[in-house]
């Protein structure tokens, strides 16, 4: 399988300087830790949430004069010779996107962080596709499928958690644990990728 | 610039044996040689044909029992921040992707090495989208040109050889440089993937 994602998005002016994504005493990630995230994330959904085995930055990130992270990316990779790659950045035209390649199908989003639109979900995909006789074409062509959602993604997270907290406050629920244990998978290959950055760019493993 | 490419052609059966793309003293480069050229040369189109400055295999291709790649990846950077990447295997489903994400907008072709059909070439593009108020949407979203085409353009490959050939050999003209130029620079490229890969996926410098 091999997943590729993009977060960017293109800031301008004071935003490198004064936004707190962009400060050392504040949101000290930059870019990675801000849609670098969501990039990860996608990452982990499309493998399972089976950590990668190790991951090696791209040697040429751009940060602030702060030394925050402005843009990076990584590649990430599993021992059955899966591939992901992300790159995040504050400096290229708003993208977001993911494709995920497996050995029948591809599967692409274009809008998986902030959506188009509120009320649909617009995917990409094409399965067993094949080239015609003579190389003419190709059998099956990717097509485009639009889900009608009642709420975007973020509304829908804000009622998620609240049903989780109020189940745990009026029906004596415990802690739901997909969550964080996705956050923290999230966290660990995020923090992999910062230490191949410090670390000139070498491969480091991942340890859960 | 971000740019991602991906080239996949899912094979099957004997290839993997018999196949001159998966034989050492045929093929030698394997998915590198054969697909992986198409990524690494779109890439350069991209790029103005700007050579970058290092190469970087990812850590975990993927070979045959004769050591041909049967798929593999790197990462590409420029000293100006731009990262390419690229990924090409004949493990995966077929795909034929690049993404150029520029600062001002974003560019999508799916199908840049065999068009999904003889007669169209279609793209996707965006310029300068934002966010809507409150984070409601996106300013613009991308949108499918589709370019009729009178020859698909590996006739027009053809056509273009042999008004060159044709040229020389009616009009006393001298061979045209654009093309091995950029071959060669795609050849460059490529050797300083594999090199990397041979280096155990060390960074490696390109020279002209």
């Amino acid at each position: 399988m091999q997943v590729s994602s993009i977060a960017s998005v293109y800031a301008e002016g004071n935003f490198f300087h004064d936004n707190i994504r962009a400060k050392p005493d504040l949101d000290a990630l930059g870019a990675l830790g801000d849609i670098g995230w969501y990039c990860i994330r996608a990452i982990l959904w499309a493998s399972n949430y089976n950590l990668p085995k190790t991951a090696a930055a791209f040697p040429n990130p751009v940060k602030n004069e702060a030394g925050v992270i402005l843009s990076c990316g990584a590649s990430l990779h599993w021992e059955d010779g899966t591939v992901a790659t992300f790159h995040c950045s504050f400096l290229a035209h708003l993208t977001f996107e993911v494709m995920i390649v497996g050995s029948k199908g591809t599967l692409s989003l274009s809008d998986f962080v902030i959506p188009f639109e509120e009320n649909s979900a617009p995917f990409t995909s094409v399965s067993e596709s094949g080239f015609k006789e003579l190389v003419r074409g190709w059998t099956a062509l990717p097509s485009t499928k639009v889900v009608p959602t009642e709420l975007p993604q973020d509304a829908r997270m804000v009622e998620e958690f609240s049903r989780l907290a109020g189940e745990i406050r009026d029906k004596g629920a415990t802690p739901e644990k997909k969550w964080p244990v996705v956050s923290r998978k999230t966290q660990v290959v995020l923090d992999a990728v910062k230490e191949s950055i410090d670390k000139e760019f070498k491969v480091v493993e991942i340890v859960e």
